[in-house]
């Protein structure tokens, strides 16, 4: 599997609970932050756009739970983008455990831009990179 | 809509992100704690069960976010279960800002009991809960 | 002892860590949460003083932990203030479990009022509210 | 300032509130990680040890906040022990930004060990990092 983006994670003791294991909200950040990574490398601010108040919004998220992290292990996140509306975009994202390539979870993220008054509002450059027509 | 179970809730503002707004992993936590005093009101503690080394888990999470929740909001999250398989059930999750009763989330969350070597295995008090026959 | 302000809590179970307790960095969040609703009933709004750019920010905690709370527990958290300079303010606040009664932690939170350009700025019902004189 | 070990982190946007910067209770969670990975590297697994009913926990928690982090900052933790009596060690954290090497914070957290009945309890690799005799 090829991926436009990864970025490399390790777990940190916090982020897992009574189970020992990493809790199930904690993918979501991990998911958020490698997203706003590659935002940020493709030209991208988040937080200089949300200061603008133009928000990156999740509208659905599926994430697929195949293999739980335990403390101390190290994990990277790929990621594809797809546009799959006019003012929607999709992230595909995959989660790998390092030592042993074991698939940690699969989730889609599907976003979208809105202004101020919570309307759709898609600036040019996240049009650009979705590559919208 | 009908639920078998609601528990009340306010947004902290540590909850919220740099747009101002709950971030969307937080969310997972809502309807964790929700879904945990649920089972808890059933007979089924989440904590005592995973000192016995069975481990309730998420497996997906399919999250469609309606409308954002602010700082100062109160809400309440609204509970139905179904059972999806002989070792898989579901929590049909919905959250509502109390204010206005609009619709904040739906949520399906499908989970499964695990043993310590990672098997499926279903505590009685569990079977019991989703009625499986 | 008495209190200003109290405010009830109850553990959830994403809030645990490995070791089964609370974990030490999420006493921070009870604390916050309890004075920003304190402040709140007072009068004083966090969140709308962050959109004008009024920022109320810590310059110093101190946390003693006295006993560790667990999944289950419910809580309070009991709240005094004092002025401690022309910009500066404390919080005392010591968190109770509610089953026995016994103290979890004495916090003091000294907290400043900053503008925009990060200059002290206190604002005119905060300063009312701490007796500034 | 010499550091017995260092630590680099990005701030992720999930950590930053409503005022933009990272929120005051998210230190405590870099400080620890930053913890747990020296004792990693000096043969003391905090994970392992509370496996095995061995807890390292939080007595005192002194935080000095400097300069905030915001989106996209980067820093670093470094780190000194002291051994501050026969059952008590102090960790001495400074956080600094790597852009200008300005101070975000002076830590001094006071740890101690404890087994199962929650009485003071230090495992011999403990004991030999922090220079007991």
């Amino acid at each position: 599997m090829e991926y436009a983006f990864k970025l490399d994670f390790k777990v940190r003791d916090y982020e897992c609970d009574i189970q020992g294991i990493v809790n199930n909200g904690v993918y979501q950040n991990y998911l958020e932050h490698a997203r706003h990574e590659y935002l940020l490398a493709s030209g991208v601010d988040f937080a200089a756009l949300a200061r603008n108040k133009i928000n990156l919004v999740v509208v659905r998220a599926e994430l697929d739970y195949k293999t739980p992290l335990q403390s101390g292990d190290e994990f990277w996140v790929g990621l594809n983008t797809r546009q799959s509306s006019k003012v929607r975009f999709e992230f595909l994202q995959d989660i790998y455990r390092r030592a042993d390539n074991r698939l940690v979870m699969k989730a889609k993220i599907i976003g979208t831009s809105i202004n101020e008054r919570g309307r759709p509002f898609l600036p040019e450059e996240i049009a650009g990179l979705f590559g919208a027509d």
